[in-house]
């Protein structure tokens, strides 16, 4: 052939993708540009790794690609050329110029993950660099050596999850925190959200009645809402949701925090408990306790679950990993009663089958290690300690918020003097690059103002130095205020 | 204290539990069965250590999760203690008998991970013993090395999959099957399914006409049914999918497998494709293309995707990484129109948010390196040569099915005579350990009796010894038939 492709083909060794992709890319790029027509033969790779000083294999590479899709083929006569059966379609619809004979290319965004870290003081955020990932990786290894490439495969009935994790949850929550179950009615799902979603569509109906704790958790919200299902929103007080006293009061499904009320952070006292059991069992209502953060508790031991207390089996349990491990592995778990085990099976394979397995199986050898209890008690340790230079740091600063439920979890919700604007406060501190969302975000009905502050991703030094900022936000304010005239 | 525990302690390190779980399991029974009471002193860990003979370590530890968990409680003057604030309930619980003094034992399944290899001829099986997990595993390592925590982080606007990999599975689509897509367009998805079931519930509603290949792909069939909407089979002949040529007809969705129809094989002709599209434009119809295995073609370059040949933007595509890496990786993928993505983006995050991060970056660093490539090559010459295996085989031994498709993909279609009744084959067949799915089980309507064979995941001495076994269930039904007597 006369025209030598090379010239036309500029490699670059700094790009993210390899020389044989850009080979490769150019090659078509100069079949759709028809520099190399229909018919015409393609240098031999001998030649092309010569032209364009690349390893003669990074060429064959390239070649047995475009073979692949079609683009050459193999003539015993005449080496390799461009395939006759391209259609036009091809060739004209790559968005390409057409006779052009210089290459456009495209262009890739160079370093352009911009993944961030959790800024101060976003709720709900582990500290993943406390994660003992090395560790994670050798149960990672093991698990692979256990199961071998039987891993791999697709497996019928793993809907519910890898059997081993399932077996091993359940012998945590029963040990940890009393919950009733066998491993069968333990589902692993993709992160909590999905358990919440699946119950959803399970349980509700349009028009469905559904209790939830107001201020409450937006992602169980958002399922409901999917649903048609109506919303009544329960208020909060120092002992947790409180349902209403009236005995005609009903509802089919019932969501509630009860560890530590999201994102008020009160404990559903033992009373409490004890009556909304005895509602679900009276009424047949369904309870979704999410459990979402229990692990993490910094003085008293917690009360029973909700789900120990009841003996109706109308009390559905759901736990994450998101915290306690770290939060894109997505992995979430709920205890089914088991009545509903078989539609939540049905569902759930029709919505996505399952979860990946080598992450599940490596999780049932991380808990069986004993490394998951080490983690939660270095991440217990280190948390108890930032919220005491938490707490420390906001009543030195004489912040203008009271923080009454201070015994546990990740978040703390700082109530602010009700005639403040909570989201205006919440609008301000964002300005100033510190989230913290709005306690009325969280809310169906008007609350009580508050920011709910997360204490559990950021070192001491940050802790202090952004709350210095909050305390500097909230002085500005009301400087400004006193400082503006009337008129 | 004067009972001493050890002796009521059995460890065993054969077992599958490290020493410390065993050892907090069995103190908590001791607890719960009252041979360790509320109040009473623990043995020190270095006593304990002693008596049990195992590190003190192991001791330290289990009591320190025993005391996360809220069983002990330190106590400066007295050292650990059981703590006295454990309600009857944890205490009465856990399904033990109350007063007993010997401890009985959870039992665990040993080994009871029954993991399968497909058995013989199972559809649409990878041969995962193929795939390249050490090179697979050093690109998750040089992922995480590349974005460190940050990858374990929460990552908000991720709901749509990890951008490098949306960015360069877009490219990949473009050169490979003429997608015409920008990156934002392509979501990741827990497998192709989840993508099903989203596109289900954004596109149908009751009644809604969904016209689908009969025979089809159940998982596609079994999304549509949840929403309500009504199935309007389509017939398949040598050019695939046939929509009715009355100009009247109406579908809100149309959903093909046009690279190879599923089970048949039969694969979509140019001129249908065109007037699918057609229709599509004509009638403001969705189109759902499923292209699960193009990867995979032995001789011919593959026709054009309906999606390159639409250009109002009516066809969604849809991949799975399921067959061409392995199937418990869980990773599909969707090509939206640009119109649809932001509905999409809000259901799925009400779904599950997002997949786990890792695998995700795991999957652009394989693709990014070529490795992605050079897999599906080896694969598809290794596939190749099992077909080849496999249709000699089906043809030495006379077997009474013909298979009119065999140029791609993962399985072979067998069409029967037509007296025959596929499921009773099909039975016959499981009953001896072989696993052909009958074609009537892929109906709506009667269809034409055959049976649906894989052949990728089996080797060339497993094709020939189990093709042997088919051939001789045949021929021993038909001695039986013939030696029947008729009365």
């Amino acid at each position: 052939m006369s025209k030598r492709p090379a010239t036309l083909i500029v490699l670059d060794r700094n790009k993210r993708e390899s020389l044989q992709t850009q080979l490769a890319v150019s090659l078509k790029e100069l079949v759709q540009a028809r520099v190399l027509a229909p018919g015409a033969a393609v240098p031999s790779s001998r030649d092309l790794a010569g032209d364009l000083r690349i390893s003669r294999n990074t060429v064959i590479q390239a070649y047995d690609r475009l073979i692949g899709e079609g683009y050459l083929e193999p003539s015993a006569r005449r080496g390799l050329f461009v395939s006759e059966s391209l259609t036009e379609k091809i060739l004209s619809r790559t968005g390409l110029s057409n006779a052009s004979t210089t290459v456009s290319r495209f262009v890739f965004q160079q370093n352009s993950e911009k993944l961030g870290m959790p800024v101060p003081f976003r709720p709900c955020q582990p500290d993943v660099r406390l994660f003992p990932l090395a560790l994670w990786n050798r149960m990672r290894t093991r698990a692979l050596r256990s199961y071998g490439t039987h891993l791999l495969h697709y497996q019928s009935e793993l809907t519910l999850g890898f059997p081993s994790l399932r077996r091993t949850l359940a012998t945590y929550l029963r040990e940890s925190r009393g919950v009733q179950c066998d491993w069968h009615q333990v589902a692993i799902t993709t992160g909590s959200q999905q358990a919440l979603y699946l119950l959803a569509h399970l349980l509700l109906r349009p028009e469905s009645r559904v209790a939830m704790e107001d201020p409450g958790y937006l992602g169980a919200r958002f399922a409901w809402q999917r649903t048609g299902a109506r919303l009544i929103p329960v208020s909060i007080d120092a002992e947790g949701m409180r349902l209403p006293p009236d005995k005609r009061f009903s509802a089919e499904l019932v969501y509630t925090t009860p560890s530590r009320q999201f994102p008020t952070g009160a404990c559903l006292s033992l009373s409490r408990r004890l009556s909304l059991v005895e509602f679900a069992a009276r009424t047949n209502a369904w309870i979704i306790e999410d459990d979402y953060d229990s692990e993490f508790r910094y003085s008293r031991p917690p009360l029973p679950s909700l789900q120990s207390l009841d003996s109706s089996g109308r009390v559905i349990y759901i736990g994450s990993m998101s915290k306690v491990l770290f939060p894109s592995l997505r992995i979430g778990y709920v205890v089914l009663p088991a009545s509903l085990v078989q539609e939540f099976t049905a569902l759930r394979s029709v919505l996505d089958d399952h979860g990946p397995l080598i992450d599940q199986a490596t999780l049932a050898q991380f808990i069986d290690a004993g490394a998951f209890y080490s983690h939660i008690r270095r991440s217990r340790r280190a948390y108890g300690e930032r919220l005491q230079t938490f707490i420390e740091s906001a009543s030195k600063l004489l912040l203008p918020l009271s923080f009454p439920y201070i015994d546990g979890g990740m978040n703390l919700t700082g109530f602010l003097d009700s005639t403040e604007d909570d989201r205006e406060c919440s609008d301000r501190l964002k300005s100033i690059g510190i989230e913290i969302p709005a306690l009325s975000q969280y809310s169906l009905r008007p609350t009580r103002p508050g920011l709910v502050f997360g204490f559990t991703a950021f070192e001491q030094r940050t802790t202090q130095e952004s709350m210095k900022r909050v305390a500097l936000a909230f002085q500005g304010r009301r400087k400004g205020h006193r400082g503006e005239p009337a008129h």
